[in-house]
């Protein structure tokens, strides 16, 4: 096989691929925005599983490793972007092939009946009718450690698969940090016995939706290149460069929800949008990690849209839709959108008790996988690291181990990304900072010095680097924890204490 | 090759091509009822012709032609549903390995240019914009009659590929059927000076949409395995036997437009939710022919939704809607929606002047396949022959030669199945008519007779059945154009003379 041979059949292949996964894309979102008549579930699950299958399939062929082998040993003469090319295809198509057919069928299986009984078990709250199914798929992602492969720890080669190179070893020193620096923190708030003044009240969702596209256009979301949804639970989904498509929820008594969320996902398009189009053929047009797709939407979410400066520009805007707000001041807004105070649930936690919820999950896996403790323990472990980290011990399984879907469904060392991004995002406006006046730009109502900048340095790159060596170019520096957790401790000390 | 190994080879062809096929209905359902970004065309164009296109290659691959000559080997032992797979598949792959492929190519990109062109000759009233394509489409044509093959006339060859068993003899039958009775009839009306009431004025949006679920439920399409969205052009597509989509558009100036063109796609969609689920696997879960699909979205947008009884039941409906309706009487909307009166465009044309149109289309083509015309005479050909048989001469190419899209995409012999689907319509209904009343069911707000008896005879049948089999089978006897023309003969002049 010759170097033109091994790329034109790679190239044909990210077609493929590329089309199908577009209609994927597609099904998903023609389910969620509109929904899906129920006696057509399982034709379209069929359907939809032979599109998938089909993608997986040409992926994994004989003579995708004929031309990895080819190219790889060709590595002088390759390109950086072709290089990255080979590297992605590579580490994807060896964990593909790294697990045994066999094995794999039967775990699509248990996964397949595993979220159904999750869902009836957090509703029953009965923890024994999930056990079975968490002791199997623990024990398959065990392992899976094994057959992917791992230098130090065995979590590492869970943690990798979501987030390239991520390793106990740097997540251990990003959460010691958290834990020595944030959870104190936490308890000093607590005890302060500061009570900012909270929006409560109902919302005209009419009118929460006239918020929705001065929103989307101040993060920069291009919304002439994609178009909004509405959805049970909000995502962000790529048609093609040109068609990036975000959904939101809009709830008439939390006004908050929709717009954080609409913000969230229009950072998670820019993303998107920003990313060269000339990288499509190599199938590198895809986030560099889970991490630093999530580090585009907190950052906007949190760094960007519950600073101090955009509470000035967002208060006339509440004002002009809702005459609730007609008494309050910049100040009292910004105050209201930072309410830290620990919670239960994940999904639900403010900026900064988030990453501890991330930790109790981390934690929990990694002594899983070491064999440190069993499934079966997993909801007293949970409860008391919760009372441990944020002081406060659910009241039932469902506020407790059962809240998440991840495990069910054999998302096993993901969590870690949601913290890991978010810290990204920390270090990446402490780069920007340094040639941007961010709080100018917030109060301009014009980001594109911000925006220009993360399409500069992140954006464009997609998947070419890894996310340490993008990080690295980016803001000069490999990753470190200590922006992160220096702009929660700044940002919420001025708050609270 | 087994027996066995044919089938199952092409039952896993018919699995591909059905998720494929059902990923390209709905990017065209997405891009139409919700529009998509401009800039992404170019990208949303080339997945989707990747997806059709492995639809095809799938379906043209060698070991199609294998399993077909395995199983045509075997007719004797074959059930009536595997013969009819064989013969369907055959049908298809000797017409798509008819075609040589540079040939296929050209062609292909010369469609490609032709519909935008044709856009622009309409908007420009240009002929000569769109001469040489139609030059170039039209010799393709001819030489597509000898690549198919054909017994009589060349024009068959054509006839057949989109109405399965249609002839020029079978056709010049039927429309000097139409010519000699229905011709002087719209004369007779237009000279007899009656001048029934018209519904005029403005319907508001907002209540036009509440109509539509009561039209939907009447003719019986179930909105529980589908839903109904909004077009600029309507159309029915089926995304999986249980998931049947249809579309509407709504003026406020023009009532009936949205009413009858919901009644008309739910025609469509009943025959689609009703074909047996048994079907799928053997690719037969399909209509019988474009005519026998035309014919259940006429037979209930016209036989049975421009029927008295029907006025008597929609005439309720719409005094709860409109004010307007308070002093009409139920002959009145009666004659209100039956109003002839020739018309130079066919897609608006009334019920009794509809064939003349498509009349004028096929001789059209079926000389210019003869070589009789040449394609530079038609604008001239064409107002003559609506003088003719209408007695109307269009002002301009834009209301004249120019107003369909079909010729400019290639479909030639395609217009004719619209008049056949609606005489299919007319026979059908007589016969249910033997042991239905039909106007009892219409007033009893019960179709189920009459959706019944076409599930049985028509709907469930698939593409089992070739169209003259099966109206056959249905009707007790072969098609007959006595049928449609002495429904209009009757029912017209009932009304107006």
């Amino acid at each position: 096989m010759t170097k033109k041979e091994a790329f034109d059949t790679l190239f044909a292949k990210n077609e493929a691929i590329g089309a199908l996964d577009m209609a994927e894309a597609l099904i998903h979102w023609d389910a969620t925005t509109s929904g899906v008549p129920m006696k057509s579930i399982e034709a379209r699950g069929a359907a939809s599983g032979w599109l998938s299958g089909e993608s997986f399939r040409r992926f994994v062929a004989p003579d995708t490793q004929e031309c990895i082998e080819t190219l790889e040993a060709l590595d002088g003469e390759l390109t950086t972007i072709e290089r990255a090319m080979v590297r992605e295809v590579g580490r994807r198509y060896r964990k593909a092939k790294a697990i045994p057919p066999e094995e794999f069928q039967a775990y699509s299986t248990l996964l397949a009946q595993a979220e159904p009984i999750w869902e009836k078990a957090r509703e029953k709250r009965d923890y024994n009718m999930i056990l079975p199914y968490y002791e199997k798929i623990f024990a398959f992602q065990r392992r899976l450690c094994d057959w992917y492969g791992y230098e130090k720890h065995p979590y590492d080669a869970l943690l990798d698969d979501y987030e390239k190179g991520a390793s106990v070893e740097m997540l251990d020193r990003f959460f010691g940090a958290l834990r020595e620096k944030i959870s104190p923190l936490i308890k000093e708030i607590g005890a302060s016995g500061q009570k900012p003044k909270e929006i409560k009240g109902t919302f005209d969702i009419a009118k929460q939706k006239e918020l929705s596209p001065w929103l989307c256009d101040f993060v920069g979301y291009d919304r002439e290149r994609g178009k909004i949804g509405e959805v049970e639970h909000p995502f962000c989904t790529t048609i093609n460069r040109h068609d990036v498509r975000i959904t939101t929820k809009y709830h008439e008594d939390n006004l908050l929800s929709a717009l954080y969320s609409t913000v969230h996902e229009s950072g998670h398009a820019l993303y998107e949008q920003n990313m060269d189009e000339g990288l499509t053929v190599y199938g590198l047009d895809e986030e560099a990690s889970m991490g630093m797709h999530e580090s585009q939407s907190r950052l906007f979410e949190n760094i960007i849209c519950r600073s101090r400066a955009f509470a000035g520009q967002l208060l006339p805007k509440l004002r002009g839709l809702f005459d609730y707000f007609a008494d309050w001041n910049e100040e009292e807004l910004y105050r209201a959108v930072n309410i830290a105070r620990p919670s239960l649930i994940r999904i639900e936690a403010d900026e900064l008790t988030y990453s501890l919820h991330i930790m109790v999950r981390y934690e929990l896996e990694k002594a899983l996988i070491m064999g440190d403790i069993k499934p079966a323990d997993l909801p007293g472990l949970w409860d008391n690291e919760y009372e441990k980290l944020l002081g406060l011990r659910p009241d039932n399984l469902a506020e407790g181990v059962l809240q998440d879907v991840h495990w069910s469904s054999g998302a096993f060392g993901y969590f870690p990304t949601y913290a890991i991004g978010t810290a990204y995002g920390a270090q990446l406006v402490n780069a920007i900072r340094k040639s941007v006046d961010v709080d100018t730009a917030i109060k301009n109502e014009d980001l594109s010095p911000i925006t220009g900048w993360l399409k500069e340095n992140v954006h464009r790159h997609g998947a070419v680097m890894l996310p340490d060596e993008l990080l690295k170019t980016a803001t000069g520096e490999p990753f470190d924890a200590k922006y992160y957790v220096d702009y929660l401790s700044e940002k919420f000390t001025e708050l609270y204490l």
